[in-house]
């Protein structure tokens, strides 16, 4: 059986989010570079993939996914073991559970990390260009009000969706891992000890340290 | 066994996707009203349900989730039966589709349609302000293109995910609902007769129809 692909250059947090799923269940991949400097993202055969003309694009035989998330979704589910269940779909009330935590990761969280992403790493290391500092201050102000609801909810159960690790812990891990260095973040980590714990445990995952290896140094 | 619980005011949208899901699988729930313009989604019995202080929250016994569509696949997954599975999960094919969609609801659709339901609704009906049809007017052109995507997609399939009815098309019926008759979006419609006729599909739903009835006229 041919491996599945993931399209989307390494840089790809949210390809990140998909490749973390592979790497965590331990399935075969390949990875195929898109070139977005030179619009491959626009290009015929990846619009046929994905059609808003983003990445990460997925292919397993005949079929073809797009959005990181239900990606991630579909490959936990398909290299389900009794070893890796990062979905706990068995139980009505623990897959509710990631659900939830899910979509705050997609609604609440990202949101307010991914403007600090953009301009304190993204623009200064990649665009040669400026860090709009404004937008990293009013979005560390948003992301601190938002840790202090993850700080809650990490003092009462180790991970977000309860007391056993899942795709919604994972799916933080991508945009993070770039931000932590950022000054204002990390005082908001050292502030809030539950999430500073949280964020070192997702960073010993094997998982996570081997992508954060292959990330551009 | 008592009935779930949905709190937040009639009119919430993200709410109104929790109702139709419980009204496509026929269960017994109650709405209990959050009075938001009191500040009480801010009070510290809500926050208790959803940290994030917004609507809706969903209670089932000792079980409470917030964000409407994490709380919509616990209703279609509890609740599921021959007649009514709007998730497909078992099938592994079927199920990453509606997933695919749902995301694309969650962040390629909402993210252009909830401003203009904003500025062309929310504003002028419950504010007594004026329209910015600068805003319609930007973001009916963002979401022509991300309908052109849907055209070509309900060209090929009957719904979103596939030939068959499903979450991610339903997560669509109450933000559009309120669009449909602002002069851009209407024109969109029109201009897409695939699109078109999904919409009408919805529309004619029962569930759908009920909950347009208790919306306020």
């Amino acid at each position: 059986m041919a491996p599945v692909k993931v399209f989307a250059p390494v840089m790809s947090t949210a390809a990140t989010r998909v490749v973390l799923c592979l790497e965590e269940v331990g399935a075969e991949y390949e990875r195929v570079n898109i070139d977005m400097a030179t619009g491959e993202h626009k290009s015929p055969a990846h619009l046929a993939r994905n059609p808003f003309g983003q990445v990460p694009a997925f292919q397993d035989g005949d079929l073809v996914l797009f959005e990181s998330r239900a990606i991630g979704r579909y490959v936990l589910r398909k290299f389900k073991s009794s070893n890796v269940d990062l979905l706990h779909e068995s139980s009505l009330e623990e897959s509710a559970m990631v659900d939830v935590w899910l979509d705050v990761e997609a609604h609440q969280y990202d949101k307010v990390i991914s403007p600090i992403f953009y301009q304190a790493v993204i623009i200064p290391r990649f665009y040669g260009g400026t860090t709009d500092e404004k937008v990293v201050e009013e979005n560390s102000e948003k992301l601190g009000k938002v840790l202090d609801i993850y700080e809650a909810r990490l003092s009462q159960t180790k991970y977000l969706a309860g007391d056993f690790f899942s795709f919604a812990d994972l799916c933080h891990y991508p945009v993070t891992h770039f931000v932590t260095k950022v000054p204002q973040v990390a005082a908001l980590l050292e502030a809030r000890p539950h999430v500073k714990a949280w964020w070192e445990s997702l960073e010993s995952r094997p998982a996570c340290k081997k992508v954060a290896a292959e990330f551009p140094q």
